[in-house]
């Protein structure tokens, strides 16, 4: 029965083709679809994810500026343990300990290495990419996320979202593509398209759940699309390629 | 024959308990202990640095700031395999490859991972200190090595070395080693002591040489080493202590 499946909770985006576009959402989409574990989404449009989150029990994941709870998606709820999980890299830590069966995104000794990568992704690659996707992802966005995205950020940075990124965003991308790149070289030739090498990991959908949400969101056909995808000769389109299976959305 | 063990090219130190106190050499010392290669060390002092790896065809490992080749320790240097080698981390890739009957120090599939550690602890935790630790080092050093140290740095500073640290230094540190801290609790209660919980690794040589850094420099019974041994309730302190047999310094 449908109702016994694992739901997982993601943004929707404005057309089918949008759908699951955010990097944090695709972490664990791709992490269920790599384990073949069967699960259903349910899709929350931005104003409604803090109601949602508190309904279902879901703890919030960061603070707001003014001091009260953030709630965010990915939130994945399991009715076979009846647990509710927040946070991607929470849900990765729980799916495998739940379903040992199923290959381990998080391999045994490397959780503080795994944490690591993150805390390296996020500021040298996600964070000057978001100010190149700003736009783009508020043009995918249905009606009411997208006058709730624009409004928020639009807030939080104090300009329109089409005036928050500038060249230097790309050059703080492709210097920290190229950390990413010295660190996947470490591995030694034929084994640097993993970060682990030669076994799928969480490391590996940070990263390319930050390809899928930039290619989903400017297009295939976009300028920006085609100037990221040629960075380090097209390394990155290699990588993402990698990947295509566990892309599935239930839509 | 001491003519055929492999060789070390380390800073020496003003006496005996200061002798390897770079985080950088502490490093493969601390490697080479684990192992339980034999050694011995060459002393150089900093103005020597780059004759001495001239001669002996150690590669530059990075460049000055007008443009000319930058030399640094440690150098290691095998006469079984007539191989010199320059960089902690080329140095660690390379012993696991030349003795593969000892303890691999990078695991098979970490490699990525661990140069990705090395990268999120240089900026947040080595940084802030090394602002610190200005003072405190020169005071170790021998006196050629002290007045090379003193004037190289207070170029690039601009300042005295006794200027170049504030109180924001020590907020930025505690922050790198809270991040630090957040990821070793990853591993799970229990394997919180070691990046990859169970086993030593460079990454944990990343680490301590810092911290012995600091203790050799500041000396124990300074405040800065008291401020920085009481942080996040004396847990760097007890990580350092599981090191003590591989601190074995051969003068």
């Amino acid at each position: 029965m449908s109702s016994e499946l694992i739901v997982l909770y993601d943004i929707p985006g404005r057309e089918k083709q949008w759908m699951s576009w955010s990097p944090n959402t695709l972490k664990p989409r791709m992490t269920l679809n790599y384990k073949g574990l069967q699960y259903r989404t349910e899709w929350v449009e931005y104003p409604d994810i803090e109601g949602v989150c508190k309904k279902i029990g879901a703890r919030p994941t960061d603070k707001k500026a003014d001091g009260s709870d953030r709630y965010t998606l990915p939130v994945l709820y399991d009715p076979r343990t009846q647990r509710v999980v927040s946070d991607s890299w929470d849900i990765a830590r729980y799916l495998d300990d739940a379903y040992p069966d199923t290959p381990r995104v998080v391999p045994a000794g490397s959780a503080a290495l795994q944490k690591a990568w993150h805390m390296l992704v996020l500021p040298t690659v996600l964070v000057p990419l978001l100010h190149i996707q700003l736009p783009h992802v508020c043009n995918i966005l249905p009606p009411r996320s997208a006058e709730y995205f624009r409004r928020t950020r639009e807030d939080a940075f104090g300009k329109k979202l089409e005036e928050v990124h500038s060249e230097s965003d790309w050059e703080k991308l492709e210097q920290g593509l190229g950390k990413v790149k010295t660190c996947l070289e470490e591995n030694g030739e034929g084994k640097d398209m993993l970060v682990m090498g030669d076994q799928i990991t969480h490391a590996d959908f940070v990263l390319v759940g930050i390809f899928i949400w930039a290619r989903k969101s400017m297009g295939e056909d976009s300028d920006a699309w085609k100037r990221l995808s040629a960075l380090h000769d097209g390394k990155w389109l290699k990588y993402v390629g990698q990947f295509a299976k566990y892309e599935y959305v239930d839509v």
